[in-house]
């Protein structure tokens, strides 16, 4: 305290005097990085992504397909313009200044479903981020149906106060019906443009029903649908009485007029009449008060016997949009060639109030870097996460999971070629910073990233383990037939008789397809065999000079052609099946099939 | 687009309706896990080091020595009471409301200056999350002086808004004259108080001028200052000309009355007159135009010429206020006994236009783990970092360092009795996040970071060698010793005369000091020849009937008991000294030498 003396007390007004408030858009403008401008490199994945992430989102409202073009184009040596345009619903002429002008203002905000975008900050943070660094307007482009005009705006933000300045409003032509298009010049490089490609790729991997055309300076890319069913859009539900705090019930609870009974059921999802009454009891207070006279007393015993009533998890089908199982597997499938994919979509859960749920798939093999550590790729909300592994969730899950047990070696990451997908659907994904690049740490999600990933890790190790056991017979079924006819060799030495044919016997041990022809006594007989696993139906063409009239079964095709008779049977094939067909004749001839793969077919024309 | 024919042109509309703007209080309410509020043990640690961080800053910012009280108190089965005061400036009546009542407001965001908090958002949102979570207003005490009352409020957020509402507003008697005390009750738990009381080990170490009073419950402890001075406050600077955007040039530029020249001059650090006329002759501008009177074209001339002028780095040593090598030593040792610590204060560097430096030291041995890992700990500005290391610039330069070149092993981190300690203080240190967990990746800060891990990193290896060869010497000597006895017997049979006595020789080999007495012909001598590294004062009893009255030079002290004579030598040592001392007598009598180590010390008594 000794010092304390020369402290002086106008100090302390001298502080006053300085202190002032400060705007949310003077706040990120300084801190550009939290939403994801952090260099130019990163700024131009953002900037897209958040434009993707609202024409995704719009698309999905209206319940449309989405067609999005995403253009880049430099502008000068530091510079890019960038341009997205989707055939969404539109913005009306009256809220386009807000929605690209203004930081923290939307529509999914106070909704509690599965959005991409919830926080009303992406796209005006683009915005934002262009006038700061190249110091233009943005140009915003939108339609709202046939019978109305398109307007063309020019949008930046009032950093001191947040409030959108418009600097261009005008009637264009436009030869789409409806749709939205947005322009941004903002300071960025193409430095990480394998990146954007992968974040384009992953984002129609998890997005099968939409179309992304994209043109990157001279370079064109599409990728295409695999589905042709719009997203079911999630429908907001009303927040469950589990994920309350006090803070905001009392709010609730101020802006009501009703009686605490109707209340509860109707500003709450999953509460009925029954669990209404329960709360109210249990909380001693008197079901026909009205709740905005609650003192602040009886508003928790209110929220305590809530939180204590036993109220089902909230309605997840509702507001969760699972990509499933199906198109998980089309989407790996259709953007790299693969051996194996298993996906699982785990049941819904909660936390803290929010229903969530996990989706998983692993790959293996096919055109996956064989060597290293396996790829993983996230995704919250059907948005690909591009940076920050190292900080997210779904990596130190996939780190803690034991794979060994999944005959996999591992190093942290399970190691060889592997691609593991985790998808986080939530109404409010807890991401660890407002750049949305890593889930954060939460108990309940992880338990259930952990569920997934080991029954998918369960799948693989079947897949594998049978690989592997094939493999091995495989390996013994070759040094057994290898000494095979040596030992028939020896034996017809022994007893004295021509060397038999081996092949039916390796044939059988080699898991192979037999089809063979035999002609004894005037009698031809044709017998197939299948040891191997293939089914489908094989074809065989046996032509000879014999007619094969009472065959039975009746070819199903024959022709003649210069004296020969060709002999058709479609023959259906299952593991272990067997066939044979007989007619008069004397054999001879040649015998051919078809429909089954090379290696798998041993053909024997005997003529005894 | 086949299925767009089913969208209703209603739907943009009826989105339209939907749209709302969103306060800030709303946004982090629903993302209170962006400000470090995700869990009830997490809300504890976040709770305080907001009110710590401002109250080391108002201390600092009044030159006041802090000593800041802190108590933790149970409310219930899950809600705990916090309360901080100190002894800062205090804080005016009309100002209160809005520290902490409104988000995003205070004296710091605007100002170019080392500061632990920046934004005004960290001790209201502690507040937001009090009211959310438990629903009783914050209260305030403060009190700017002695000739001014202390008043008494009780704050809370309107969410809606993001503005105060005071629930309470009165004068108290308060024993402090000046000082604030902020009391928050919240949901939250002690289960991480380990982590707790580090962050306030660490809190303690990086403010060596601070004294932190702590009272958890039952517990309580004190973190002791090591320095009486209080920390000069870092003075706010200008903005870099190399650090601006054209967005914020322009809004300065229509703010401004001034023509070019002055206006470069009085806006800018680092530019003078010199400067000013050569940017404004690069960019092709009259210095007698009005700045406000530029085209959006002559202003981009302008800040492309400012990008491109050679300026000087900003003066860092003004707004920077870096802890310093030694008190980072003393901090250190302080809390933990240490064998080694090295600390490297770097030079002031710059990205984007901001000043920032590094400071980094490590600790080697003493009480540290001597297994595992090392322990990295991590500052900015002066704060400690608890949360998401994995995240963290400092722990990747940390591991990308190749600390095998500096004799330690290593796996990501290096192994063994290490700690690891970085702080990087900057105008405008850049988060990964707004719960300041993790330090961006930004190049110039990391660049920085490895140059001061590689620094002390060479000290230790220094260190790690010397110590290496002392015992590698020390394990030869004692080789060397256990075979001299057996080569002074050899030696001695053969040549036929009694065996040596070999301890000099030994001691002189083992580095030790060695104290003699012989006594030949009436002349007592005692010799000192020291082979040890110690320095110091020895003191040697020697105790027998000789009175020792002509002995050169004389005893310091001397003491007669039943007919012996104890004289006594205080001997000042250092490597490599040497002291005699004679009498005359007959030696015997007993020798006792004290004030060195045992392990150091051969005591040899010949009567020859």
């Amino acid at each position: 305290m000794k010092r304390s003396g020369s402290y002086s007390v106008a100090l302390a007004e001298e502080l006053a005097k300085k202190q002032r408030s400060i705007s949310v858009a003077e706040f990120f403008e300084k801190n550009k990085h939290l939403l994801g401008f952090d260099s130019p490199t990163r700024g131009v994945i953002t900037t897209i992504k958040e434009a993707v992430d609202n024409s995704l989102d719009a698309c999905e409202e209206a319940g449309i397909l989405p067609d999005i073009y995403i253009s880049i184009r430099k502008t000068g040596a530091d510079t890019l313009k960038v341009a997205v345009e989707d055939n969404g619903p539109g913005i009306t002429p009256e809220q386009v200044p807000f929605v690209f002008g203004k930081l923290l203002y939307g529509s999914r905000f106070h909704q509690i479903k599965q959005t991409r975008g919830q926080q009303g900050i992406g796209i005006s943070a683009a915005v934002l981020y262009g006038q700061l660094t190249v110091g233009h307007p943005s140009v915003v482009i939108s339609r709202i149906g046939a019978s109305f005009p398109a307007y063309r705006f020019q949008v930046q933000i009032k950093t001191e106060s947040n409030e959108p300045e418009i600097l261009g409003r005008e009637e264009i032509p436009w030869d789409r019906l409806h749709g939205t298009r947005v322009e941004i010049e903002f300071r960025g490089t193409l430095a990480a443009k394998k990146r954007l490609i992968d974040y384009l790729r992953y984002t129609s991997v998890v997005n099968p029903h939409a179309r992304l055309l994209v043109d990157i300076e001279e370079e064109r890319l599409t990728f295409e649908r695999v589905s042709d069913d719009p997203i079911k859009s999630p429908v907001a539900i009303k927040p469950h009485p589990h994920g309350i705090e006090i803070g905001q019930l009392r709010r609730m609870a101020a802006a009501s007029e009703e009686f605490c009974e109707p209340f509860l059921i109707e500003s709450f999802s999953r509460v009925g009449k029954k669990t209404a009454l329960e709360i109210c009891q249990n909380a001693e207070i008197d079901t026909n008060t009205r709740i905005s006279a609650l003192s602040p007393g009886e508003l928790k015993s209110l929220i305590s016997a809530m939180q204590r009533a036993s109220v089902p998890a909230p309605p997840a089908s509702q507001c969760l949009s699972p990509i499933g199982e199906d198109l998980i597997r089309k989407g790996l499938e259709k953007e790299m060639q693969l051996d194996f994919i298993a996906a699982r979509t785990r049941p819904a859960g909660v936390f803290s109030g929010h229903p969530f749920l996990v989706e998983a798939a692993i790959a293996y093999g096919g055109r996956l870097e064989p060597e290293g550590p396996a790829q993983v790729v996230r995704f919250a909300n059907r948005v690909p996460l591009i940076y920050q592994p190292g900080a997210c969730a779904i990596t130190s899950c996939v780190m803690s999971v034991s794979w060994k047990s999944y005959g996999l070696s591992q190093q942290g990451l399970p190691i060889g070629p592997i691609l593991i997908l985790v998808h986080v659907a939530s109404t409010n994904v807890p991401f660890t910073s407002e750049s949305k690049d890593a889930i954060a740490s939460i108990p309940e999600i992880e338990r259930e990233i952990v569920l997934a990933l080991q029954e998918i890790g369960r799948d693989l190790k079947t897949f594998l383990s049978r690989r592997d056991r094939n493999r091995l017979i495989e390996d013994r079924a070759r040094a057994v037939c290898a000494v095979i006819p040596d030992i028939a060799e020896k034996v017809a030495e022994i007893v004295e008789l021509p060397v038999p044919d081996t092949s039916p016997i390796e044939g059988r041990i080699m898991k192979k397809c037999i089809v063979k022809k035999s002609g004894r006594n005037g009698k031809v007989t044709l017998e197939v065999n299948n040891h191997s696993n293939d089914k489908g139906i094989i074809t065989i063409y046996l032509t000879s000079p014999d007619r094969g009239e009472d065959a039975i079964p009746k070819p199903d095709f024959l022709e003649e052609f210069s004296g020969e008779y060709t002999k058709v049977w479609q023959v259906p094939i299952t593991p272990g099946s067997r066939f044979s067909a007989t007619y008069s004749g004397n054999a001879g001839g040649s015998l051919d099939v078809r429909g089954i793969d090379e290696r798998k077919k041993v053909v024997i024309d005997l003529d005894v």
